[in-house]
């Protein structure tokens, strides 16, 4: 018997006739048919405003806007947007997060990239929270005990994406969203959905895509996050760099995980 | 005697009394006393709409969306969104690109994510056009012949950024732009300007990290670009993946680099 998840999904395509909008219907049936909640944010549906400005935090447009400190101020004073607040009690709500989207320039659609911009911010997700008010961060962050997953449509194919794949393997590009958003906020990351070759996709590919999705989804309470190294555990130093025995020799991206 | 460049200065930044708004400002007026031309997208004071819609395509409601396949026929047709054209045509005149941007969750603030998903869309910078109607790009791309280069500011202290610092290498971070967008449409990409601890910059490392820029900006003209293998230089198969016998054993972000 496992527990019902809070599931936040976070969908960025402008398509609900698309690949994505197929597989976010049928992955948020699956999660429902299995008992678990899922609240949605489709973010162009939603119509959502990804740009930082002083309007989300109501910082005075005389005063320099210096981004971090003016959404911590906003946030300790109750004055972040309504927007980005309900943003924050869908996340608050939820023990796991879904972030959905086709890879655009290698990365998230802008769309969904200024949705971590302005909800992710100091205060929110990141800050000054150690028990003797020291820095927290990369495991220990405000989003500690819920878990993430991204689920990725990429438009060429799978081999493209590989270890010695011309754009560059996945997971390295992945490392922004995954280390240093998701993790740094304290979430454990599970490996991601990926769905290659969305740019010509059969029916019956689309099924088969969405049949690994279900699995996958169904399997979050039991899948080993990928894992990354603490900012606390011990493999780094005061200064935050990898100490000299932990991965020795290694360097880039993937020193930072054990 | 260095030939005069025509340069487009892409700037994301919210706040022009910020250390990027002075480094905007200090950096262009450099080119300029250079006798270089500069052209700017300040993409903060144009209000630039970052959010891939049918509208920038002319995609009529009715049909399904397929982003770069409606690109690519607006582009044919001329029916690209009056915003896109424009940034193209500052594109087309311009030999040399700077993107200014504060590295914001180890990537480009939405506003700059979305100028590229909007604007560097198939037919314009990348799709079919080899000898023999084939794909092209990593160094093939449309804007072969263009030289860019990216300045990026970042609130930590530059050694978390380094080969084993906790956030990850900054080379490998930045791949996404450099490699996958930059270079995969063909422009040569030179080492990034870096300025670290922005967070808390005094007027006097403000002025050193603008003297550090003002010199790599008058030094585009003889500056090595990074090594970025192109897709048909030969290391790379038929299937786009890297040869056995180039950098054998190397997997990740820096096989790519020769």
């Amino acid at each position: 018997m496992i527990d019902p998840m809070d599931v936040l999904w976070i969908l960025a395509h402008p398509e609900p006739r698309s690949l994505n909008g197929h597989l976010a219907t049928e992955g948020q049936r699956a999660l429902r048919a299995g008992g678990h909640r899922v609240e949605e944010s489709n973010l162009y549906a939603m119509n959502w405003n990804p740009v930082v400005d002083t309007a989300g935090y109501a910082h005075p447009s005389a005063e320099r806007f210096q981004v971090a400190a003016a959404a911590k101020r906003a946030h300790e004073s109750g004055a972040v947007s309504a927007d980005i607040r309900a943003e924050q009690e869908k996340i608050e709500r939820a023990d796991t997060i879904v972030i959905q989207f086709p890879m655009w320039w290698f990365g998230m659609p802008a769309i969904l990239k200024g949705w971590f911009d302005r909800v992710w911010h100091q205060g929110f997700a990141y800050g000054l929270r150690g028990p003797n008010g020291e820095w927290i961060g990369y495991g220990d962050g405000f989003l500690a005990g819920k878990r993430a997953m991204a689920v990725v449509t990429m438009g060429g194919p799978g081999w493209l994406f590989g270890e010695r794949g011309i754009h560059g393997a996945v997971d390295d590009l992945l490392f922004p969203l995954q280390h240093g958003t998701l993790f740094y906020a304290g979430a454990e990351v599970l490996p991601p959905v990926l769905v290659s070759g969305a740019d010509r996709f059969t029916p019956e590919e689309g099924e088969a895509a969405a049949e690994q999705l279900r699995g996958r989804l169904l399997a979050i309470p039991t899948t080993e996050p990928i894992a990354f190294r603490t900012q606390n555990g011990g493999d780094y130093g005061q200064d935050l760099v990898l100490r000299p025995d932990i991965a020795p020799g290694l360097a880039g991206l993937r020193a930072h995980v054990a």
